[in-house]
């Protein structure tokens, strides 16, 4: 199932997406309405609206978003670093995330933000605590696309990443939680222009070539922080990273959720 | 006025901390429940316990804790480390935040768990957001005691201070929220010990030594993210950090704040 947080002429709701995507866009899909949250069991109100008449929102509250750093061989080497023995993690604050269509902001202390395409883990309610990788399996409600944008100037200056990786509008997420997917083996893809039709494919990659997978990467977290539902681990991106100007627009996909689009504004 | 969160015989509450601390402990102190938030008007319940007779807990809840690093020159040096020439943040998840008497769990992944006494500050309800000095010392709430509980060995292996710094209980605060309190030139100390009347004191500093403070340390983090009502900031720790071990004791204490307490216990 596809899990999206919407808004709607009445408010703001959780809903189940439903049908195919056409070629040219949403025109094939719906939203059905759920009175429950995504965690506990199904229960549609009978609303329903084209996909196309809301707005879709970060599908998620996170209280913790945490990054997985050089998780992918050719990246750490595009940054001239070695891939790590133990996941590398970091924490984007949740004050960073954003959704679908959000406009992903130039810091002025930035002169170099680049975006980073990747999967993203999204915790169910099982409880994240010291999982081995069976429990760690069962611990994921499912996946969505996230691009973990980045001030590498800042990340090289300061050293800890906290600061380039922090800034409000640095976390896109969406379009929604796809439930149902095997992950082992799916193309990443980053595609950047300024004219829709002609957009340039910066990141390609396949999560196959993930240095530790997502059982792995959630049971290495939940033996240092207890993970809470609807926490988020961004798995790493693949190489090919490369800068965003103000008036760009960033689409991230992986293969089986779909694709995540972000202008790109300056913040004054 | 002294903000606190406590579990009594009816429940939880917020609750303002009255009268004065007697030489021997807590004797002479009392706390009057709130029906408000700490952020509102105060509107007491007209309940009132002895502090001895209800168990305190994290005062406040926090969408984000940001540590500083190297805040007080000789801590930097102590590292090796020097003086950084803007704030260096840093996060700790929110599952790591523990309240009085709480037990530091050492993670078998370390060998080596320290304190780091610490002046933290409480964010109000301002608008926490791209502030300038005027404005962040505006949008402080309180302050109150912080112990940034770090696995020194995985600090320094992992390069990143994520891991080390984010354990479970890696964070404990308290006892209070202190309102009405200049910071300028506050005694920071630490105290270990495994019997509560021969306490060694392995940390003494001042506030004053601090390399930026806390109208800087606010303005600088709301300039990269929007600061929340609760959130936290660890305004870091003067030099003497040591090693903690189980059956420790651990105080931090804060002039004008109060004294928080914590157990350390071994995780398995």
């Amino acid at each position: 199932m596809r899990f999206s947080r919407f808004v709607h002429s009445g408010g703001v709701s959780f809903g189940v997406v439903e049908g195919e995507r056409s070629a040219t866009g949403l025109g094939g899909l719906t939203v059905a309405e759920v009175a429950s949250t995504p965690f506990e069991d199904v229960r549609f109100t009978g609303q329903r609206w084209a996909l196309a008449d809301v707005r879709l929102l970060a599908p998620i509250f996170s209280s913790k978003v945490i990054g997985v750093g050089r998780n992918y061989a050719e990246h750490a080497a595009e940054h001239g670093a070695e891939v790590p023995k133990e996941p590398l993690i970091f924490l984007k604050p949740s004050t960073a995330v954003i959704g679908p269509n959000d406009a992903i902001r130039l810091p002025v202390q930035s002169k170099q933000v680049e975006h980073e395409a990747e999967l993203a883990v999204v915790i169910g309610l099982t409880p994240g605590r010291r999982l081995n990788r069976a429990e760690a399996a069962k611990a994921v409600f499912g996946y969505t696309c996230a691009n973990d944008v980045t001030a590498r100037d800042l990340q090289r200056s300061d050293g800890q990443w906290t600061r380039a990786k922090g800034f409000d509008s640095f976390c896109p997420i969406g379009p929604w939680i796809e439930t149902e997917l095997d992950v082992a083996d799916l193309e990443v893809r980053c595609e950047v222009g300024r004219d829709p039709e002609q957009m340039e494919t910066r990141q390609l990659g396949r999560t196959r070539d993930m240095v530790f997978d997502v059982p792995g990467l959630v049971s290495y977290v939940s033996h240092v922080m207890t993970l809470l539902p609807g926490d988020l681990i961004l798995t790493g991106t693949p190489a090919g990273v490369s800068p965003l100007a103000a008036g760009d627009m960033v689409t991230v996909s992986v293969e089986g959720i779909g694709e995540l689009s972000n202008p790109v504004v300056a913040l004054d």
